[in-house]
């Protein structure tokens, strides 16, 4: 059994960091009426502040295309359907963490495309029209929303340059170019707005200490640097349905965290902010991983401790309504979503609901715990037990010893684990339906809730010792609530009058 | 361990008499918010068809009045409040099954009133005028909502009148007359609408023989018998907050209902149908026998069997808003309602939702099961576990062999029990808060829902066996629903290439 | 023709003091369907800040009640309804500005009530017992909704103490006693909370002088002076169904405001704020004046100048749920309500809506006119042409010239008058049906919409000149907004290719 | 002045054909929020019972994919988004009238597409895997709604194949093949399914007569004959924004409806069923002609007369969520929609809302009237007053001389004409806004409804004579609605008493 002790020593404020962003599938995809109840879900139980994805300048949203008049060409720009994106997000409560891409067809110098949807990912053919583009859109958005509004949206430059099949050859030099470009563009909109990038996915750090040099000597606007983080190894095995791997460990992501901060730290920009703008354990969005619970307790650790190195850092994605791989081909498919289809939520999005319901002050912290105060004197604390390993059991005892300043304590547990809150197995037994009927949903609806357990104790000392037993991947939130007690006030009350009681 | 083995014999109908009418506190309550709430909630789950209440002519919705002109009194009919309120049930799918009274205090004889909303209990001080009323409140109706559906609602005239705080002095020769210009008055509207009575409690069966005799011999229309049933012994202890009371075995309400059943078939109206317009284990508001499991596991046998007997059984009430000992003083409290307030359902909410999800096939029916085949060929059973000894224990094991057409089988099993979907407890062990804040009450809905436990079984030989522990007064849903199984679809599905998996 | 010139001399605030706070019926119709429908309705359009009524502990909401325990009675505080009142206005943005009053009857010194819901306005039998009450009840307040939200509340006390209905035998020595203890029970909670009185109504301000010597005197806290204002005669017909009375000139209202403002400046606190905490044309609640245009054209001035005197004055009352004199008899009935039955706005209701349309900068102020500019430099401006002589006819030309910073102008007009924006002229010609069908009201709610009218100006050196023909009765509210054409950018606009144009 | 004298001759059915069905752009939009708010705002007032569009099998939806296993391909067939479609469809009401096509690209034989969506035309490189796609997707629509739910979808094989653009050659032979494997392959899933073409456009209804002939020789099944119709003429002019064209005379469609109705009464099979899957003035969705009072004034009487010749007329569309040529490019651009962008009706909605509210017994019909008594005796007619010519006044006087079994008539009259519900014009005074803001949307609701005028009249010798002035284009619907007059109820009334009534 472990024994965790905790004592009123100074505590540190645990930082919301982990809530600042979330990724979504293409910003088209936000026309759509299921799209829209799933943020609310999720912006709801997790209250995300921004949100980011590809596709702004796609040719599905359709902002940019050509006419020809009189022999000449002129530009013009539709914002009837980012309007319409943009206004739900902000009247959701969600502010768009704008990524600038991919290129419109009608200004592409290739016809390179990356997903089912086609994103075009070659440079502008003219990047006079380009800065045109970007310069056009950011005044709208200052138009339509004030500038005070669009003065808090990032405007982030692209997305993973330093892929091939992001970007044309992974040309650093050209992206280079299209960072000075676009960046400057957005400042001539105003000087205030906030840019950044490269936007890297991991493995290529060398583009951070190039990007911050060239911004450096060019004197070219940065604001802040983004990249991207993901645990997964090389696939052992992908078929038609499912790209299967495995994970490395999770301090792997905080290691990078750490090791990009540091980078930034001996740039010539050391107090740039840093945000981590995708991650997930597998970057496949059709690894069964996602649909997991160990995926939720693998990544707890994540979020308990990512704040340390990073300004934010933004799971990938918050549903399963998402194009990449096409339209979704089953009901649970291995996507990177925290609600699968049908409004059903994961493992992985109660592990960020339980993360909400902790106070900003971090009384303790382990590789298995966090364990914060209220701002009502309640503590709350998000436990997890993660095993990598395959098999039954590895269920582990832990006692808590908390400081608390009441008597009377009412406790509220919430699990996740194998047996709760785990809509895939269930999905599973009854034949792993890819279109299922309103019955099943609702059946998936219904053991997609956490188990909610309750009990009183009463505190000796000034501690509360609470004992639980944690199985198998299990994520747990545990609330240490003081009682007002109010039973006295029940005049003649005396259960033991009641039939059976 | 019980062994029930169902076999493929001559299945009868599993009638759903059950479900016809619900009771609910005084019309006037319906014009509230939280009231419409709850009946929507109440309505979705379990579909009840008709709702009865008292207090239609009660003066708070204000239907008589009277006006003095040139030294005449002439009365005015006051329908906005009765029109906002059946025009909100028929919006939710329910239809009123209306119970005339009680006297509005301008008609009334006298000053006797009943309940803290202060229902008057006397006849009519004019017979006349009380005709008048009923027939202009019957032909608003018609003309409102149209004779066909008019049509569909019973008359029942006045509420227990065989008790002196119902009815001034139980008069007997009194009710009859009132019966007699009631149903008349009624049937002058238009003569297919339906009237009955005596609307009595239980104990004074004589009046149901009385009543018939009296009808047959004066001819007085009457289209069906209607009692009360409650099977709640002297009380123990009465105070302020709470009323205590044992209980009768729940046989002895199925009884009531043979007996009574039995009177009309030996009455000049054998074929009359009779509807048991209250029941419920208590008759007091502020009994805690209604928030608890066990009044759940009593009731289930009567859901089971009533039909044998009557024609419908509507439980009193559907809410816990509710007035009769003024506003209710406490989130639990003892009242009737399958809906606590707050909108948290009891556990005897579930057991009415347990019993919609059955099918019309019966196929087994003992004293704790009632098992039933749906339309899609798919097995659901209730089965519980009454236990009326206090204490703990009393598990019960039992294996179910069912007979079914499909090989794979989806089990879904839900359950009540002391342990889950029993908030009560919960509310307990938080203090037993009178006025709960937000965050309580959202645990108490939580907490309010039945455990839903899934697998998956193969029949063998055209029969499925399944075992199941019970606890101390557990109500369980089983379903066994046939497995379409496509797993095989998914191309290079391979499980064991999951992390941990 | 009156010609308005309105020039860019140095312009006044216009202060929103008129949307501060509206009326309601007792508060226990809070718990109704209807009633916050129609109050989210009038919150969206005008958006008052406070809601004030009678009845917080009258008996139907329930909170005082009495236990007898061995012998001694003790006081038991139900909160269980005026949570859900109060939750609902906040939920909807609306605070309480709250009215502690009438008196709970098992505290009453006598049996004296006013209004059918039989307010009990006698002085309590015991101060104690009722300072007990108010300081439960505020600090349960405080509990419920934080210290910080309730500091946001003003407490008056008791309402209309000058008269006999309203205060047994309109005591005056009693009320100042009756104030003085609940203000010290409320300070008590908290000093800061605001307490006020006397609430009366005119025609007896010597109360306001006595009140505030007496708080001088007696060192009684004292943050507010309150009173109430109505226009109308006495009455010239009364009967079951209507109040009918003339009206005095509107400017007597302001009169009042100005007087009361004098009689505060010179006394002891001369800085203390004045609220009106009701007014309207008629005091009562069948007088159809509140229906008609007219009420709406008269009350223009008042919300046009009202502020130059009073700190906020509270139309009484926002809905037509409103039981004073019982269940409303009819969808119109000369209620106090913006909103009548059924949801039908009234054209006092867009009297409001369309001052709510104003800027806060006051270009220019007559008798019957009020222009404003608003923050995106559009003007603004109500007129209205209050006619109190019968006949028809009595239309006015009026031409408004109009500093503008733009060039081309959208101008919206939109006009309430005999002809529009008035269903109770339509619900006339339908025969006055008291309880409508459901397609009569769907008729009504479609002839209560304004009529808007639009159409394009140039202005010419910076200035626009608009001419209305306002009818009898007419109150218009008209926006000039600056337009940014986008007309050029439709390649090869042509409308006179279309067929007919 | 224009008089028109109904008498009680023997009334005629007035058939609703034409709220049999109504068009949508491709079936993918309808994963849209706006758009399904659009289908219910349309469905509510119009109730359509079906609604066609392109798109089921088109690669957006993605219902046909391939995958290749041990190097043989096998078809996937996913139903993610087309259950959600048709799911969303159903809820609102409403049935799809399911249009088989276009060519999914890997089973097309060639790349020719059709609309900037792409829609790929060509006949499929293999017939076989077709058929079995055509039974995969009717067979699990059998499977998720039930065989007696699918027996009321209309089947039509494709879309207008007479054209070059829509079909590969206008190849007719071709169009043959695929009529008759695809009607084979929908009568293998049920034989009583409804199957039906050859949807073609008008000015080649020889293609109907050679369908039919084919269908008879080669036993192929046809349960229905569809075909579509447009009156505009050549284009006049072109723009990027905009396509010009007039409009022939309004019979001229009657007159196709009769011409192809005689076609199939003189063919093999003289009794199917014809509907027009598709109708309008232009065929253009960037015609201004849509967006105008004219658009509704000139439909007028195909409502009125299209059921003399047609089981139903499909209005192409309702919404201007609509991409055949991209995102819409502003508010008004021309769209086929009843509902434009940002849920704004325009004046051929109200056409169609206005015949919503008819009687089924045709009292009188001219060119420019049509008169209906509805169940409860009321009269409901429709006037226009369509003038093609330009310039302003053609204002017509009519008298209507109705007969009526009542005194007292309430008249609602409802107008639509350039000055009521004309957003359009309100729109180009804003200086047409492309991407207006909320508070110019919520101007344009506001202007967007008809005026109503309400009054009352007296019957003489059973007939009530009513004169109104009809505007250009001006569509009026009239009701003459009986009076129950409960004036003389309220007591005391006097309307004289009201200050300037």
């Amino acid at each position: 059994m472990i024994k965790i002790v905790v004592t009123e020593n100074s505590p540190v404020q645990f930082k919301k960091n982990w809530k600042f962003c979330v990724g979504t599938g293409r910003l088209g995809l936000a026309l759509q009426k299921e799209y829209l109840e799933h943020l609310k879900i999720v912006k709801d139980a997790i209250g995300f502040e921004y949100i980011r994805g590809h596709g702004l300048l796609h040719d599905d949203i359709g902002i940019y295309r050509e006419i020809e008049i009189d022999g000449e060409i002129r530009p013009f720009y539709n914002f009837t359907y980012i309007d319409r994106i943009f206004d739900a997000y902000l009247e959701l409560g969600i502010r768009p963490f704008v990524e600038i891409g991919f290129m419109p067809k009608l200004l592409a110098s290739g016809d390179q495309t990356i997903f089912e949807w086609k994103g075009n990912v070659t440079p502008p053919k003219n990047y006079e029209k380009w800065s045109d583009l970007v310069k056009a859109v950011v005044s709208h958005f200052v138009e339509r929303y004030g500038l005070e509004e669009v003065l808090k949206w990032p405007f982030e430059i692209w997305n993973e340059p330093n892929l091939v099949n992001f970007w044309k050859d992974a040309d650093k030099q050209e992206y280079f170019k299209l960072y000075k470009v676009t960046a400057n563009a957005v400042k001539a909109v105003h000087p205030d707005l906030q840019v950044g990038g490269p936007a890297i996915c991991g493995g290529a750090d060398e583009w951070i200490v190039e990007f911050l040099e060239f911004c450096d000597i060019e004197k070219v606007p940065v604001d802040f640097v983004s990249r991207h983080a993901y645990t997964s190894k090389k696939p052992k095995k992908i078929t038609f349905d499912y790209y299967y791997q495995d994970l490395v460990e999770n301090t792997a992501m905080l290691a990078e965290f750490e090791k990009v901060r540091g980078l930034i730290d001996q740039s010539a920009f050391p107090h740039l902010p840093l945000h981590i703008t995708e991650y997930n354990t597998s970057y496949s969005p059709i690894n069964p991983v996602h649909d997991t619970v160990l995926n939720a307790a693998y990544l707890a650790r994540i979020l308990s401790e990512g704040a340390d190195y990073v300004d934010s850092f933004s799971y990938w994605t918050f549903s399963d309504v998402f194009e990449e791989l096409g339209v979704p081909k089953a009901q649970f498919h291995g996507g990177f979503g925290l609600i699968a289809l049908n409004g059903i939520p994961k493992p992985t999005f109660h592990l960020f609901s339980f993360f909400n319901s902790l106070g900003e002050e971090q009384l303790y912290r382990d590789e298995n715990t966090l364990i914060t105060r209220r701002r009502d004197g309640s503590i709350a604390l998000v436990a997890w037990n993660l095993v990598m390993d395959k098999g039954t059991g590895f269920e582990k005892e832990v006692e808590f010893e908390l400081p608390v300043s009441f008597n009377e304590v009412f406790v509220k547990r919430q699990t996740v684990d194998e047996n709760h809150a785990n809509p895939w197995r269930t999905w599973q037994e009854m034949g792993r339906p890819r279109f299922p009927d309103k019955t099943s949903v609702e059946t998936l609806r219904q053991v997609a809730k956490p188990l909610v357990r309750t009990s009183r104790m009463k505190s000796v000392g000034g501690k509360v010792t609470y004992r639980a037993t944690l199985t198998k991947n299990e994520v747990t939130l545990m609330e240490f609530i003081p009682v007002k007690d109010e039973t006295d006030t029940y005049i003649g009350l005396d259960d033991s009058l009641i039939t059976s009681y």
